[in-house]
């Protein structure tokens, strides 16, 4: 098998990797060497132990890479493109000089924003796929997960976005904080519509409503599934309440992981709103193809 | 030295014990033998390793204790006491059985709230000591935090309280997230007063400000020390846009750790709000003397 070229996702905890042919995928690797454990010096050896076997002698093999791989800490820094701009550009891609001259690799950079100052990286590559699977859509695009992204798209461009701790908070508090010792595994849907509902109609008195998941569990036994689906609801409901110049009367879809994607969506619809649920690894690899510029 | 009485304060992190006399302290003497780091068996042991010398053969000496000694996970769980009550009451000092008969052990218990669900453990014996610093105090105090607390307190009984998990939220924040990077020593009061003001008047955005810190820090240099003054900041206002029922209008006392008291009484100014500081050890011995119904 000799690829035509390798497209890669590098997050700060994961590696995944795609053979592409002429009709698309041949091949696909993941590790767990994710940018965020590497040293600068160990990121071309980490890829290599994932996708060596897919080179071939002789010949330099195009890897486009997007992610965190492209942060101050990657293995090169990718300085961000200003929005408003296409969130990906053949032209934008930055060059990384390899040891090993089978490689020929570049990486997508990441998109940044003045006021409010915010930053994206990878989720770029992602709003680029969903318009290349999505052609002409007109709207926002909200991609859920430890920072999760708004972003509104008019005529192919980013125009704006904001970024929220919501998922980064939830793994704090659920398993760091004094809430921990009342969550546990499962899901209550009602507990989670309670949440959400909470925060959106009081979004000031969230700190205050995170501590009633201790109180509730102490004196009323309020059960470990119904505690998490609860903070889970509170926090995503407070990102609601923040975002909503954002859904307000716009069409949205949403990108991320399928659970994740699905409360949201849920928590979106309570406010009348229908999101669309596109696949996160679909537009993450589309959008590595439209950053080529081989749609 | 054969003191009439001790009282202890013994909370999550640290031990505080006072040897009292007719005329009030005659020594103290601390450790970090918090209840946080202590299975059952493991408190009295702690205790007499810190004031066994204070001790005499053949004589009980009362010891009154407040804090996390009394939760579920303490010495011995002394059930919370219901809202609407007086701060502490001698009658409802729960006795701790001990091997060592010098020992006469009692604890405070906390304080619960039906609706909101809230608890507090420790702050009751310093409202009851505030409300013997100033007696006839109408109004409201503020205990900033881990988990700050605001009390109505009227008549001498507290009315309502809600408590807020700033403190914890911080220190999260800033030592566990993505925002640790770009956070130092130092302060800077008008990155502070800004994270105030920005969160007072837009609570709901708070997940999105917080990220802003993330994102100024990478596109803009935004110095450590500003980072840090502007999260304390955005978070105490929040706060305070959580509990303007409890000060709007209101006379306020805060009891709490110097620097942390100044900022909120700093950021409440700003409101138009003044509020008196109260010292917080002054506070919790004075509790513990209430509470033994030898005021």
């Amino acid at each position: 098998m000799a690829p035509d070229w390798i497209a890669v996702d590098w997050g700060s905890s994961n590696l995944r990797a795609w053979a592409m042919g002429p009709e698309g995928i041949l091949a696909e690797a993941q590790s767990g060497e994710g940018a965020g454990g590497l040293t600068r010096a160990e990121f071309e050896p980490a890829l290599l132990r994932l996708i060596a076997h897919w080179l071939q002698p002789g010949r330099q093999t195009p890897v486009l890479a997007c992610g965190m791989v492209g942060s101050r800490q990657g293995w090169v820094e990718a300085a961000y493109r200003a929005t408003p701009c296409t969130p990906v550009s053949s032209a934008g891609l930055v060059a990384v000089a390899t040891h090993d001259p089978r490689l020929g690799v570049q990486i997508v950079p990441g998109l940044s924003q003045a006021r409010p100052a915010d930053v994206m990286r990878g989720e770029e590559s992602q709003i680029a796929g969903a318009l290349l699977l999505t052609p002409g859509f007109d709207g926002v695009f909200c991609l859920p997960g430890t920072h999760s992204k708004w972003a509104h798209v008019s005529a192919g461009e980013v125009v704006s976005f904001q970024t929220f701790m919501t998922g980064e908070l939830f793994s704090l508090l659920s398993s760091q904080s004094v809430l921990r010792h009342g969550m546990g595994e499962g899901w209550d849907e009602a507990a989670f519509d309670e949440g959400v509902a909470d925060a959106l109609s009081r979004p000031e008195r969230i700190a205050a409503r995170l501590f009633s998941l201790r109180a509730e569990g102490l004196l009323n036994g309020l059960a470990p599934a119904a505690a998490r689906s609860r903070l889970s609801g509170l926090l995503i409901g407070s990102e609601l309440a923040g975002a909503k110049p954002y859904w307000l009367g716009q069409p949205i879809r949403l990108i991320g992981a399928a659970g994740l994607s699905a409360s949201y969506a849920r928590a979106l619809a309570a406010q009348g709103v229908v999101a669309e649920i596109l696949d996160a690894t679909a537009c993450t690899l589309a959008g590595l193809v439209a950053a080529k510029g081989n749609p």
